[in-house]
C-alpha cells in the first residue's frame, strides 16, 4: 500500500524526461481511442446490416469511453491533455488517411489488425513505466469484446468468397506497414519517448537485442491475429 | 414488489395490442438512439477544436449505451429488436435528411432541441405503459450530461455573434416543424401505437382535450429548451 502510494504520486517531483516521456505515451494514447472512435463510427455506415451497424458502433463508444481515465492521468503529472495529445494528430491521422477501407470487410480487419498492433506497441512501452500508469495503460488497451464480432464476421465472409481473402491478406501487411512508418515518424520527433525506450541512468531500457525481441513479440502477435482471421499474415 | 412482480411479467400472456404498441415504442426509441449516435459522430467532425469534438463524441456514445437495456426489453416482450426497428429507420431517417446541419453550432442546436422534442414525446407516451416499461423509457431518454455542454458553446457563440441567434432561432423552428412532420406519418402507420394513445376498453386513452394538453405541454418545454439557449421560439 505505501508503495503503491508512494508511485501513485509519482508526478510533480518525477523526473522531466520521465514526466514528458508518460504524458507522451498516455497522449498518443488517448488520441489514438478519439481517433478510433470517429474511424469506426464512420466504417459503421459501411455495414451491411443494423445489426453490425449497432455492433461496430458499440465499438466505438467503448473505445471512446477510456479516455477520460487517460486524461484524468495526464492530468496528475501536470500536463493539459489536449495541448499532450498536439503532437500525435498528424502522424494518427495519416495512418488512417493512407489506410481508408474501401469497405466493411477491411473496415473490420483495420479495427482488429490495426488496433490490435497499436495496444501490443503501447503495451510493451507501459512496461518501462510506473505500476498505476503501466495499469492505466495495459487496461485502456484490452482487447475489447470487438474481437469476437470481427473474427466471425471476416472467417464467414471469407468462407462464402475466398477470393475476400487474398485482398485481406495483402491489406493487412498494408496496415502493419504504414503504422512502422507512423511509429517510426513519433519516434524520430519525440525526444523523450524514444529516451524512455533507450533507459536512463536510473531506469532500465532496451538494447539493440531486446528491441529485437520486442519487435519479434509485435510480428508474432500480428501474424498470430491474421491467423485468427483466417488471413496469411 | 409482488404488485411489480406482476406487471414486469407482463409480457407473454398481454394484450397483443398492447404488445404491439410497447415494442413500437421501444423500438422507435432504440432505432432514435443508434439513429443519434451517428449523426452526432458525423457532426463532431465539425467540431472547432479537439475538445468539442471530445464532448459531442462522447454524448454520442452515451445514446448508444441506452440501446441494450431498451433490446432486451423488445425481447421479454417476445419480439426481435431488428425486426422492430425496420418500420421506424425510414421516417427517423428522413427527419435528419431534411434537417442536416450546416455548421456546428445546427449540429448542437438539433442536438439540444431535437433529441428534447423526441424525448418529451416518448415520455409522455410511456405513461400509458406498464411501470417497468416506462421506468426504462423515462431513464433512457433523460436529458445527458450534453444538456450543459451545449447550452454554453451556443449562448458564448450568439453572444461573439447576434446574427447568428436570428439563424439558429429559425433553425429551431425548422426542427420542430420536421418533428411533427414524421411523428405524423409514424402515427399514420402504426395503428397499435395510435391505438395506445387512444386507450382501450380496459386502459384509459386521451380524448381529444388530453391531446391538445399534451401537444400544449410539447410545444412548452420545445419554447423552453429555445430559451435556454437564449433563441426565440
Amino acid at each position: 500500500m505505501a508503495e503503491s502510494d508512494a508511485r501513485a504520486s509519482l508526478a510533480p517531483d518525477a523526473d522531466p524526461g520521465y514526466v514528458e516521456a508518460v504524458v507522451d505515451l498516455l497522449a498518443v494514447v488517448s488520441y489514438g481511442e478519439i481517433s478510433a472512435f470517429e474511424r469506426l463510427a464512420e466504417d459503421a455506415k459501411l455495414a451491411p446490416t443494423l445489426r453490425d451497424k449497432l455492433d461496430l458502433a458499440t465499438v466505438a463508444s467503448t473505445e471512446l469511453a477510456k479516455v477520460a481515465a487517460l486524461h484524468e492521468r495526464i492530468r496528475h503529472f501536470g500536463a493539459d491533455p489536449f495541448e499532450a495529445m498536439g503532437p500525435f494528430r498528424n502522424p494518427i491521422e495519416e495512418f488512417h488517411a493512407h489506410t481508408a477501407p474501401s469497405d466493411w470487410y477491411e473496415g473490420l480487419v483495420k479495427a482488429y489488425v490495426g488496433d490490435g498492433l497499436a495496444n501490443d506497441f503501447y503495451r510493451e512501452i507501459a512496461q518501462f513505466l510506473d505500476p498505476d500508469t503501466r495499469d492505466l495503460i495495459v487496461s485502456s488497451t484490452a482487447e475489447g469484446s470487438h474481437a469476437e464480432f470481427v473474427v466471425d464476421r471476416v472467417r464467414a465472409a471469407i468462407a462464402a468468397d475466398p477470393r475476400l481473402g487474398g485482398r485481406l491478406a495483402l491489406w493487412g501487411r498494408r496496415l502493419m506497414g504504414e503504422a512502422l512508418t507512423q511509429a517510426q515518424r513519433i519516434a524520430a520527433d519525440r525526444d523523450a519517448l524514444s529516451a524512455l525506450l533507450a533507459g536512463g541512468l536510473d531506469r532500465p531500457g532496451l538494447d539493440l537485442a531486446e528491441l529485437g525481441r520486442m519487435f519479434t513479440r509485435l510480428t508474432e502477435r500480428h501474424m498470430a491475429r491474421m491467423g485468427e482471421l483466417g488471413l496469411d499474415a
